[in-house]
């Protein structure tokens, strides 16, 4: 289990009143980093997926590793129109406003086992929405991945019909 | 050597008159993406980094890997706003405007032989302006690693007094 003291606490960040977890300070000390990614790689093996799939931008700290250690497809969610080729697109809801999140169309099969990773579950909006993006995909079973997770978002709750795990419950 | 025709070309992505090559082919195909980190792991072991710094985002898809396979810190280089932490700032101009890019400032020893990673080499706009972002901690060395690099473009030519390598030129 890694040092959750690495993550350093950021008051009133992006907006006041909201307490930041900053893991690039975990990211910065190379053997708690490394623990923490065999932390998420300890319960992505049980799953068994036959791609990964990480949410833009802080995801992509700890997707391209997992799927390294597992010898499993990477796969990006990106912001539109970030992907080059024939995208799946999903609209979901901001505090103000709205955001778009697409996968490439090609980027997984039918059938599969998918595994969703990302930095942290707060409200679960954002991993809601890639759920209903990999939906396309008619994947075997979907399970969702987190390094912490706020519980008092319930964040959990959104995210139905899906495995949810994370390493440290806040 | 990974096999370079896993990465896709798009016509005319973002703009018209642009050549696309998209890594999402090779992330996709795990035993190829394994090999391009694998290549770019032995030219960053040569310079015996201290500290690995990738830039946002498609620099994430390959520096944590290579940070975690050489056990030295991972620092993000990221767009401005994005950072929760005190943030050296670095302006540079696009096609049309410009951008900033930050780096938190406790994130680098003084000192230090720093490696900067991104997926390709272009004009060297971003980079260039990484590399003034980094002397702000007096490195005793940079050096500069892509997987691939745009000859026609003379990037390298921006990045001076660095040490700039690349996989695959083109």
């Amino acid at each position: 289990m890694f040092d959750f003291k690495k993550v350093r606490t950021i008051d009133d960040f992006p907006t006041p009143g909201i307490k930041f977890y900053d893991i690039t300070t975990l990211m910065n000390d190379a053997e708690e980093f490394d623990k923490a990614i065999q932390d998420m790689v300890a319960i992505a093996k049980e799953f068994r997926p036959d791609a990964l799939i990480a949410l833009e931008s802080r995801g992509f700290f700890f997707g391209p590793i997992i799927a390294h250690d597992l010898h499993i497809p990477f796969v990006p969610i990106r912001k539109k129109g970030k992907l080059p080729a024939a995208t799946f697109s999903q609209t979901y809801d901001l505090e103000y406003g709205t955001d778009i999140i697409e996968i490439h169309q090609d980027a997984v099969k039918e059938g599969q086992r998918l595994l969703l990773v990302d930095d942290i579950l707060a409200t679960g909006g954002t991993m809601s929405a890639a759920v209903k993006l990999v939906e396309h995909f008619k994947p075997a079973a979907v399970s969702a991945l987190f390094l912490m997770e706020l519980m008092a978002l319930k964040g959990r709750d959104r995210i139905q019909g899906v495995t949810v795990n994370s390493i440290v419950q806040l």
